[in-house]
């Protein structure tokens, strides 16, 4: 039975993208060495570096005001980075209260300066993306989760503001065009995607940086980073070669136009049969239901691990909710292709069809 | 024709590895799905953690008081995050200077206190290991860098001091036993002897932290990842898979005593041909040559770049010293086979008959 992988993140990649993967742990080189233990100052994993930042660039349409970095540690990480290396000592931010992954952004932020939450869906179990973000002229930034992998939210339109976005693009980045030049930083943990967990991609603006007044340690330091290319330590090889590969086949599927438009295809066809279905509901309201993240609850919820096991049976895997939401969660990222839709689809109807 | 990889890191890893991971890559499961797309969470991902920490605590003999952790990053984040969770504000460390990496943590660590340089061979070009180390009470630790890849030295006995010892040991950890009770914290990227590059283990005495009066982002403090067994974001999956299949591999072997011996073999027989060998010379003390990183200078330094080229017509790979000490370097680490430096040294005696 094939398994359709509906993982909230690391989750499913490109079928052919395992497949060259595999044979370059192996044999990369032509030589028969592997990947994982060449030198990352080698020719051959130079062009591999090289081939990922063009991609990120072509794709997403960065200019060379930005550098484009394949960093380590996660999007936490850069939770604490973004500020150290935007926000001046005694400087002032205004943060998108969306989830939990942008409460901890928030967390992270203030130990750097003063944080002020300008909009917040908290009280409505972050059901919805609040539109007014009342950002002032003393916030250096507004920070925004562009997608709420838990909540199954999203922006549809990033907030016009006066101040420059910096926005945690973890679970949505490749997929839908966007305008970078609204953004001082973009960053997204590969992990959704990009590619498989170990790298996190950085798009920052380089004016954007070394006003802080603070002392950075090196490898918090993005302006070190450009300085070396990302190489300033040895970078995560594997993972960002991997990374590369789901990029290359970005591009040749025609790039983030086509691809938005399987993506809302996908999502439109899983949120149609939750409104037509007796069973399910969606949670979240319509106008910013994520593409990405599609959560949907059972009106029974003693049903719950009835459905599980019977989507389970089909090959539908990874689709139980959150803990801190329940019910069901399918992420349909870009590799996800549309049969594993609609074999959930299916499961759906033929649940109803028993329970209904 | 069989490549023999000396690189220095990311370097040679087991070839069963090699094919265990690339199966893996294609199969995790056994129904399917990839390690590069399986959540974090699932069974099958805490499984190889579980076995990981469990390999690291048989093989390196770590008691409970110490926590074991896989984090991302490098160990160039460890030479901020260490001084930032052992050394108290205004606090004063200890550190050797012994080479490279020695020096970029004595520059990381001076952002977060004082720190006393109390040894150093950088006035000798870094060809030997000081012995004489004298700390004071005053010290929180002593930092040493067990193994210095770029010089070729390595302590073959750890300092002697009252203070605790905290250490990188990038390059020659799971290389030979160690008593961890004179240590607070070791270190290590993963990239030669445990795994790909993306992983950097840390072995860290649990009473040593919270200390510090610092406030500390959540993934910059231990005691977070402590809590959450190396799991507060997503870990880098494949590197840590890859490390456990290295370190399941290096049990099989019968563990550190066993591997020592292989190591003391190899290098011995490496370091006997230099002496021997009319045309090569080691610039290293005889007391502290690294079993690891075996460097060697030609007399006749204009031949370099034939014997370069000798060595890489039979085979012989990644031998170029680093471009700080010029010469050659053949780093020997646990997955080298003695067919290696075999064929290492059969390049060194037919370049001898060709141009003695």
């Amino acid at each position: 039975m094939k398994i359709h992988n509906f993982s909230a993140g690391p989750s499913i990649l490109p079928a052919s993208v395992f497949e060259e993967a595999s044979r370059a742990v192996l044999n990369f080189t032509g030589n028969g060495l592997s990947i994982l233990e060449i030198s990352h100052r080698s020719k051959d994993f130079i062009k591999v570096m090289d081939e990922a930042e063009f991609l990120v660039r072509k794709l997403l349409h960065v200019p060379e005001e930005y550098a484009v970095l394949f960093l380590s540690g996660g999007a936490s990480t850069q939770f604490f980075m973004a500020p150290m290396n935007l926000l001046p000592e005694g400087g002032k931010a205004a943060y998108a209260d969306t989830g939990t992954w942008a409460a901890k952004a928030i967390k992270e932020a203030k130990i750097f300066g003063t944080v002020d939450v300008v909009a917040s869906s908290k009280a409505d179990n972050y059901t919805y993306i609040p539109k007014d973000n009342p950002v002032t002229s003393e916030h250096q930034y507004l920070h925004i989760t562009s997608n709420n992998t838990i909540y199954g939210t999203q922006y549809h339109n990033f907030p016009e503001v006066a101040v420059p976005l910096v926005c945690d693009m973890s679970s949505d980045i490749f997929s839908r065009p966007f305008d970078i030049s609204k953004f001082d930083m973009v960053y997204a943990g590969a992990q959704k995607n990009m590619g498989p967990a170990g790298t996190t991609l950085v798009i920052v603006k380089k004016s954007a940086l070394g006003n802080t007044g603070r002392t950075l340690p090196a490898m918090v330091d993005f302006r070190n980073h450009i300085e070396n290319g990302s190489m300033y330590n040895t970078p995560p090889v594997f993972a960002i070669y991997v990374s590369m590969l789901v990029l290359r086949w970005l591009d040749n599927l025609g790039g983030l136009v086509e691809i938005q438009k399987m993506n809302e295809h996908k999502a439109g066809l899983l949120y149609q049969e939750i409104e037509r279905n007796s069973l399910f509901y969606c949670p979240v309201h319509v106008d910013d239901r994520s593409l990405m993240n599609v959560n949907f609850l059972l009106h029974d919820n003693t049903l719950e691990a009835a459905f599980l096991e019977h989507a389970k049976s089909v090959g539908c895997q990874g689709i139980a909710g959150h803990r801190s939401v329940g019910g069901f969660r399918a992420s349909i990222y870009n590799a996800m292709p549309v049969e594993g839709v609609m074999a959930l689809i299916g499961a759906m109807q033929s649940f109803e069809q028993q329970n209904g």
